[in-house]
């Protein structure tokens, strides 16, 4: 009974002809972490300086409506990894949004990720940076398909001592030691707390490192490298320091910024950037709480944490040159979760057909032979859908302020209902003119209901404190 | 006893020695009406395609804190063609913010605008588009330095005929005959009501005629091409009906932008782009009551007639090849104001000496020598000095809503202050952090107000209603 409902949705993954011409690349995903739409020169920041990235934006796309899987971390950072929404994985609660050092879960083995998919077709396969995807040895990465991993496993102001002070002082005037963050190699500790100050430089250096030592050879490879930062609490490198007219939280961006240059000069260096797509994108958007220290989601509404625009809507570029028109800005629909079923239909292979896949084929888009199938967007706050969007037009049934338990829950019957296009900033209501489109957008989002599954949530177990 | 203060103001042109090798170069300055800091891709619109506009800044420079001299039209660019604030040639005022058609003032012919100024130093001038500095005969651009004009002379909403609907539904549902503006050539009207639909295509055709004419021989010329558009009433030519996926008013936006690849085509197949400088900005912020119709101001908070960043910060692109880097990105404060001795110093001529002004010599930053000498920003409300900037912080003593008289008004003491570098959205009010900086933004306001000398006022007269 429910294979036409699932026919009509446009999120599953169905498998075109393949483009028979196209090669092999490499793949390299860098991911921020809180970044907002708003942050980066080529996105319209009048303070933070990106040349590197406003140059692999001129030298490859810009995507302007390329979204996450969710508004926080945890459930995003699974929405990539599995090319599925994180209600599938039981990875995204309403109560603990992310996973934290005391919590149990992690992603289930399986999931099948984006690593396992691309080994199994022949790829060497590296994770660098923030996994939060579970710390626990059998959630780590080696065991979620990467041969190798160097990072902190979660979120880098976890694990506050009770010598640090209380409140969020420690995380505006921060310490190293104040976060007794581990850093790890695959599954061992190397250092702890972390240095977070060498962070962004460290991550940097293993990557090009990796990325040298699987040049030689035919064998392709997937670079995963998720920057710990600009998530508070700040913290960049000596020569990072005042750089920025945006001050701290610019220091940190441009220290990003200079990371992906490296990456792309010992890409290029190497001969391999015909061979190469590289992607940049982030987890959700800016912390806005965190004032100064939090980012900017430029004219979009609003940031982490919330299923307005700005807590999901991020900066998205792909570089692929020769493959990848240069300079070109791309308004179609993306997400996160579309990166699954793309690369592994790029290496050749077929997506996952045992399970629903959220991700659709973006490889017409990236390559120019035509537009995105996507037309829809399901935004998720934990476990629950707030709202949708179908074309240009996005409905929310529940709003709600980014942080703070249940206050501030708004159910809107009607649902507001925004032309994004026209009004990207979410400022005026339609609903009253456009009921046909609400009934619309309600018939896919009972339809998606139907496909979600009930499956053991993985956030929801911690150990109890002492 | 003003000569001490004056000499410590940064607003006063001073002659810097002449850079001897920088050629005599063409000038074309591309003026929008009420287009916002976030409505051109470049500066991070997601839905409004500017791929002219795009290029322009990849070849040029994209400044990212121009302002100008005031948040409405008439005194914006009366600063622009005088490089005086309105304050000092009466072109402001507080209850009538702009010239309307039953106004009898206009710009005084004891100033001397950016086209007489470059006329005296042998260039060819050439008006087209709106002017809105003064529609009696003597105040029109032929009668300030302008060889030609071809344009209206206000703006076009005005002349609402009695046969119009009353109200908003007027301007959001136009009709070409609403709005009785006159369309002028030199000082003839030649047609009346104007054809809106194809103003942006007319103004274009005349520049690039206007361009060609004046290609041969040794004599430079000067081109002011001040685009109607996007103010409201919202008219495009037929060929851009519906094509942007902003709606209206993005379709409006796309063919200026269009536009501008018609001059910078012209430009490059004359074969005097590296003889010509080419600056494109607007003369203030998105009209936002206008909503889906009016534009966005991105990141800065709040739009036209406001002197929040919104209402007078502006794209501006700066284009020459061979002289002016490309591909750079510009945080260095500049105005229009500074136009007028910028462009006089490049033409080997010396701005004004007998007045004020408050203008400065933007070579060293369009030509990457050094950086900009500015380091303030005077943001007038009407006569009312509301704001100041000062290096990277601003101070409000004054704030107010953009419509309405005197409703909303709000004094602060002590004033508000932004680091608008850090916080370009004006989220956080540092006043009670840095009295020191309060306390210079003061008396760098008293110095200024020491400066402005009683004029009469140009906007204050209008001929009674019958």
């Amino acid at each position: 009974m429910i294979a036409p409902l699932l026919a009509a949705l446009p999120m599953l993954a169905t498998a075109p002809p393949p483009l028979d011409d196209a090669p092999r690349p490499n793949l390299v995903v860098i991911f921020t972490d809180d970044l907002g739409y708003g942050d980066l020169s080529c996105y319209g920041n009048p303070t933070i300086a990106t040349p590197h990235l406003d140059r692999m934006a001129a030298e490859g796309q810009r995507w302007t409506q390329f979204y996450v899987g969710a508004s926080v971390c945890t459930p995003s950072r699974a929405a990539l990894m599995t090319g599925r929404l994180p209600i599938r994985s039981g990875m995204c609660n309403t109560r603990h949004r992310v996973l934290f050092p005391d919590s149990t879960g992690g992603l289930p083995a399986s999931e099948t990720t984006l690593a396992e998919a691309l080994r199994d077709l022949g790829y060497a396969t590296g994770a660098v940076g923030k996994w939060h995807l579970g710390h626990r040895p059998e959630y780590l990465p080696t065991n979620h398909g990467f041969d190798s991993y160097y990072g902190i496993p979660y979120s880098n102001d976890m694990d506050r001592l009770p010598s640090a002070p209380s409140g969020r002082v420690a995380i505006t005037e921060p310490q190293i030691e104040y976060f007794n963050v581990p850093l790890l190699r695959d599954t061992e500790i190397i250092e702890r707390p972390t240095d977070q100050r060498t962070l962004t430089r460290r991550y940097t250096e293993q990557s090009v490192r990796f990325i040298r030592d699987h040049t030689e050879g035919d064998q392709p490879f997937f670079l995963y490298l998720a920057h710990s930062m600009p998530h508070v609490p700040l913290f960049r490198s000596q020569q990072f320091e005042d750089v920025s007219l945006r001050g701290l939280y610019g220091d940190v961006v441009e220290e990003i910024d200079w990371s992906v240059g490296q990456i792309l000069d010992a890409i290029r260096g190497l001969g391999i950037a015909e061979q190469t797509l590289v992607v940049f994108t982030s987890d959700n958007g800016p912390w806005l709480t965190y004032d100064q220290q939090g980012g900017s989601a430029g004219l979009l509404r609003n940031g982490k944490g919330s299923t307005w625009e700005g807590g999901m809507r991020e900066p998205f570029l792909a570089w692929w040159p020769g493959t990848v028109p240069a300079g070109q800005v791309v308004p179609d629909l993306g997400t996160t979760m579309d990166l699954l079923p793309t690369a592994v239909l790029l290496a050749g292979g077929e997506p996952p057909s045992d399970r629903i896949l959220d991700g659709v084929d973006l490889r017409p888009a990236l390559l120019d032979t035509g537009p995105s199938p996507r037309d829809s967007v399901f935004y998720y706050r934990g476990t629950e859908l707030y709202a949708v969007r179908l074309g240009p037009y996005k409905a929310h049934f529940i709003t709600q302020e980014p942080y703070g338990q249940n206050t501030n829950r708004i159910e809107h019957d009607p649902p507001l209902l925004f032309h994004l296009e026209h009004d990207p900033s979410e400022r005026f209501d339609l609903s009253a003119d456009h009921p046909e489109v609400l009934a619309r957008i309600r018939r896919l989002a009972d339809a998606h209901r139907a496909t979600v599954e009930p499956v053991p949530n993985q956030l929801e177990t911690r150990i109890p404190a002492d």
